[in-house]
């Protein structure tokens, strides 16, 4: 292990409250749809009642004529996505795939895509003007089904979508954006040294993250030519990037502020209302607020892809895997994403193999656009890897976790990427969780037991921390990302550790993309590592401005003093008669606490403050594994998950609370994905389940308290040895749930989700014995 | 002069529209009684009905009884003023003199002052409440007239006042908390010297600093214990530190932020209703907010000292000062801020004079203890020094400007603070309005003309800025001065000028005290110079970065590049062969923009941004010369303000426009003091005049346009050459107008203000040969 890694600590791993945590609970915390101005006017879109269609015109004449509406907008009032100007080849590139699903040009793609927006005095108003838009539709044949999709003689979503991955460069467009395969070894050879050799196709629908808050903004235009926008998001900067984008307007006139937000879970990493509520902010010259309503949510925004997974794993007779062999089809609605890449090259990648083929292709449908959703492109794949898995150990009569502990990754091995895995605690998690009382707890009839585990590579990126102390020693840190699993916690306990000073004496804030250095979003579980490292870092620059000053009081060398348990101290040798030297007897001081130095700014040189910024390259992948109970009421399908825990690797957890919630969390979306989640397109190419009642998310009465363990082999690469911890909670739950579900209920499903109906059915021909 | 002053600028010296101006003139910008939060009430203070008197008990039961009433306060609810935590002796000092305005204990000393709030759900209901509580004072003799109030057998207003600045000390307590003496030379040597001595008389009346804006502020309180305050100040830190001062509560509670300002002058650098506020929340646990009435604010806030000054001076026939002698009685109110340090240290600081005596004394009498009204303590001495100097010119029958540059301090001359003077501008202030078109402009029976010089010292303590760049090389930066001249443009034009890049792409912020290192109050003239000195350290801080990035793509050493006209280019003698390297070669670029340097950042180390704190000891004294011409109506006493022409030293204008401002500003300020305003109490001690009603501050259609003519002499300890230029303006208009005046009238009032009845009656014993 790195030795940099510091493994002692003061208030990291301490758990605080959290400090917006009263603002939340008492209902004073702002969210998106909180923010009220005044002359604010409300934006309402004109949404496509077609799943595909081109727009042959767009008449507002009869909205105008309504008193109190103020602007009207349609795409014709962005510039085309080839006029932008906007710094990064990416942005460049994303545009054409998402400036369309803020506003649609020339032709929709799914039913409730964006076409126009009115706004008015009050949202009635709003909402009364743009039933009056008249748009007229060609509707064009639309297609649903992924495999009808990547048919060569599909009709096609885009004219101008090739196939990319492929060598030679098609020269025909098609409905598969990309395609994708990795090899290493002979897969051939692999399934020639099995003994064992299983195959099966697993379905995952598309799902929604199911944030509790819609999406939703405040944009005030002034005379100045600045944009200001108040908005829930994942992120402020990345909100600013992509409008400017969208808009064509320079990033330097906007300021965005992030509220309080209601969830995300990679689902508000991009903008949807922004950019129109800046056209129309522009045009009426006043404040304009937009918020979506649930239908719209499910409608109009970007889900987590389905796919199709068919897998074949070949094993020895003593357990040792010999051959990996995937194909994902997934299916990523009207424009890509690429969520296939993450799919393809980490599906199976808590198993050491020499022999893997992994195949994968993204396919466009008539649906809307989807996006990231915790660990994207991963728990499709793994539902299926991990089922095979447990199938594989139950057939060689296995342990399961004991088969998985044979093939696990570890130190040294190679990722698909190429780049060979330092320290991970894949084999640490799987251990605690065999020791576990959970595991070894005995089901009674009728009941199921499944696990499973996943891998998550986890980002880094650009962060800047900010760093202000006031006179009496306190400290306030600013950083510029939402805060959605506890960050300003994790933030303060990071400060508090460096400067030694106790948690509660420090502030942590999130701030506009006007108050902080650029930071990119809070997503790809980058937060507490990479904004946490340049926390860190400005805090380590505070640290030597400290020192710097207490020699000065001292006519000490900066060399000569030590920061240690929130004090400047002379270090020992420098001898009492430094100590005694003028000052130093004039006060009798032989420490300087943050307190006292801070008290003495203004003689030292000035106010103390700081500020990192950090391109962080030193994520590093965590492992998570969750058991899961299960039984099903025979008559009706229902699904009673009876005990779960989970088990994962945090490489240090900063706020152990938060570390947990977000296990609990990813547990509980998997657990809905797994059992009832689902997006239902009727033959219209429509969305039939778009709302709560429909469209069924585990609340509280559908779950038992979700058990966690949190192991900590720390990440070699980062100076507390922290990973990321939001996502890969999502991969494990389907696996586990699935495996306990079809052992409960003597069924073998493998499309998901296994919901009363499907399970009835199942069990229904299990026990006719048709199944 | 300083080699290290640039003179040479692109940005810097221009007027581009400042950046806070569309939301001020649209209506948009919020001000301290903007603010609304949800679930706010109201708070509203009881005064006191008397002048002076005991407090004997305070019966908050009927006020309570009102439904709606959900909080009460008094000094009980304060900690005694020994008993509070705070950094620094000074603020322990003043604590004792503002605690009890804020709130009185035990007794009041000035009619309006502060004895108990309440807060309730309306601020009607609030007003009510305030009446129903029941005070029972025991009322106490007061004394209003300073020279009473001084005598030795006077009542006292309290019982711990001793006379400072007298040795030995004195062992019994005494109206007078300060007097002050210096000399230099001889003076009766000097007196001896002269060939003509003037000796006179001048009052100066209280007069309020009549800022637009009253006092207002909204308090949040939280469970966290966190305290969220909006007010109108000049200083956000220092309502920080006084409000944690007076509630005992620790300054890292506090985030406070300044709203726009609409005046301050002074008068805005010290809480009055905050602490109150605070209180009321944490008993009602609700947000309160506090307006002062303009009643209020005449009555209850701290007006500027009136004086009387004698003034003594002698010359030699040929126009040579041998002698200066002062003698200053200041009256401060019922509680000293000690405003009379500045008036007899710099009184004639104009002069070069080797024998000098200056004296002053404050005298406490029961009115509003005064506070900071623009170059604080100054006019009210200037105007005697200066109306002698016109006095003494005139019956040499030499030119006034021409006997001020005979008797002008230059660099090298010791002012009375024992330090020389650099570079200063008094000379050529002089000469500049000697060749003005105004002073050589005829006048006309019945009118008068005027000229008056000034000097101030100016102000230089902590600032902090702090600098993020944007991803396309726009710029935000932020400073903790609220924006009262202008200084958000300012800062922009001085980080453009650093930067070198438009100034239109920086936008400036005024931030909370959470989101910027600690600043010192927008005061003592210090913004442009200190904030200013923190925003250009913070650019080159950056410019250092942007060549450490430019070097390392290019592979060369940091030395080896350049920033010039906003951009990094490798210095001549790097050699082609560099520029050529592997990167430049491939991208082809010989010079990289701050954009260009964005847009890289993430691939160089991460976000754009920088800070910097400091301690600006580079202050330097400004100097301003006005011109009045004036006319007197003969039947009514009033006065025609004719032709007003100001001419100022600024060091450098960074923005010209609001150099002319605070020009313009302050000749009107002084206008008013010299003819209208003043304090009128009645024989009960209270204030009859507490209205923009009946006292008079001049308006638009009093007054000819105030011509600027703006002097720069490069101050030498500033890198661009600033001075302070707001407080001295306040300075000569009242000598110029006094004199102008009573050359018009034929009189020779020396007490202020030159009102109508006191012109009419000097202007009918006059003319009755009675003068």
């Amino acid at each position: 292990m790195n030795m940099n890694v510091k493994t002692e600590f003061k208030y990291v791993g301490t758990r605080p409250i959290r400090p917006d945590g009263p603002d939340k609970v008492t209902g004073r915390a702002r969210y998106g749809a909180d923010l009220n101005v005044q002359g604010m006017i409300y934006g309402h879109i004109v949404r496509s009642p077609h799943a595909h269609a081109k727009i042959k015109s767009i008449d507002f004449s009869a909205a105008c004529k309504l008193p109190g509406v103020l602007a009207t907008m349609s795409a014709d009032d962005l510039p085309e996505p080839g006029d932008r100007k906007i710094p990064g080849g990416e942005v460049e590139m994303a545009l054409k795939t998402f400036s369309p699903v803020v506003m649609a040009r020339k032709k929709v793609l799914y039913h409730g895509q964006a076409v126009a927006a009115v706004a008015a005095t009050s949202p009635e108003l709003a909402a009364e003007a743009a039933r009056l838009v008249k748009v007229e539709y060609e509707v064009l044949p639309h297609i649903m089904d992924m495999h009808a999709a990547a048919r060569a003689d599909a009709p096609l979503l885009h004219d101008d979508v090739y196939t990319q991955g492929v060598d030679p460069a098609p020269t025909t467009p098609s409905n598969i954006p990309t395609q994708i395969e990795i090899s290493t070894g002979d897969i051939s050879k692999g399934f020639a040294e099995a003994d064992l050799v299983v195959e099966r196709t697993y379905f995952v629908p598309m799902c929604h993250q199911g944030y509790i808050e819609p999406h939703a903004c405040v944009v005030q235009t002034d005379e100045n030519g600045k944009v200001d926008i108040w908005c829930s998001t994942q992120g402020a900067f990345m909100v600013r990037t992509l409008t400017a984008a969208v808009t064509g307007i320079d990033i330097g006139r906007f300021k965005v502020t992030a509220s309080e937000i209601g969830g995300g879970f990679g689902g508000k990493t991009t903008v949807y209302l922004e950019p129109v509520a800046v056209v129309l902010s522009l045009k009426s010259g006043r404040p304009v607020k937009m918020v979506m309503s649930r239908d719209d949510v499910f409608r109009a925004t970007g889900p987590a892809a389905a796919a199709e997974t068919r897998v074949k794993i070949g094993v020895t007779r003593d357990g040792r895997i010999t051959a990996i062999e995937t194909d994902i089809l997934m299916d990523c609605g009207a424009y890509t994403s690429h969520p296939i890449m993450a799919g393809v090259l980490f599906n199976s990648a808590c198993y050491r193999c020499e022999n893997v083929r992994s195949f994968g292709r993204e396919v466009l449908t008539n649906k809307p656009r989807v996006y990231a959703y915790r660990a994207p492109g991963i728990p499709q794949p793994v539902v299926a890897v991990e089922c095979v898995v447990n199938e594989i150990a139950e057939r060689l009569n296995m342990d399961p976790i004991d088969f998985r502990l044979l093939n696990a990754v570890d130190e040294g091995d190679v990722m698909a990427i190429g780049i060979p895995f330092q320290a991970i605690g894949l084999k640490q998690v799987l251990q605690e969780a065999k020791a576990h009382p959970h595991y070894t707890a005995e089901l009674k009839a009728g009941q199921g037991r499944g696990v499973a585990v996943a891998f998550w590579i986890n980002a880094g990126m650009q962060s800047s921390a900010t760093i202000n102390v006031s006179e009496d020693g306190s400290v306030n840190i600013l950083t510029g990302n939402p805060d959605i699993g506890g960050s300003r916690a994790s933030m303060a306990l990071m400060a508090a550790e460096v400067l030694g000073i106790p948690v509660e004496t420090i502030r942590p804030s999130v701030v506009d993309t006007d108050s902080v250095g650029f930071c990119d979003v809070t997503g790809g579980s980058r937060t507490t590592l990479a904004t946490g490292g340049a926390v860190i870092k400005a805090a380590e620059t505070l640290v030597k401005e400290l020192r710097k000053r207490a020699a000065a009081i001292w006519s000490l060398d900066i060399e000569e003093v030590d920061w240690t348990g929130g004090m400047a101290v002379a270090k020992s040798g420098t001898g009492l008669e430094n100590m005694n030297r003028e000052d130093a007897a004039t006060r009798g001081d032989k420490t300087l606490t943050l307190a006292d130095l801070a008290a003495r700014a203004g003689a030292t040189g000035g106010p103390l403050c700081a500020v990192a910024s950090h391109n962080a390259h030193n994520a590093a992948p965590s492992f998570a594994l969750n058991i899961c109970d299960a039984q099903v009421d025979r008559e009706t399908g229902k699904v009673d998950i009876l005990r779960y825990t989970c088990v994962q690797d945090a490489g240090k957890a900063i706020h152990p609370a938060y570390v947990e919630g977000q296990m609990q969390g990813g547990a509980v979306q998997g657990i809905g994905w797994a059992l009832n989640e689902e997006y239902i397109f009727n033959e219209q190419g429509r969305l039939d389940n778009p709302g709560f009642l429909d469209y069924r998310i585990p609340v509280a009465s559908d779950l038992p308290m979700i058990d966690t363990v949190i192991v900590e082999v720390p990440n070699p690469l980062h100076p507390y040895g922290v990973r990321g911890v939001g996502e890969v909670p999502i991969a494990p739950p389907m696996p586990a749930v699935v495996t306990a579900v079809n052992r409960a209920a003597g069924t073998r499903l493998c499309h998901l989700p296994l919901s009363p109906p499907k399970l009835l059915a199942a069990i229904e021909a299990a026990e006719a014995g048709t199944a």
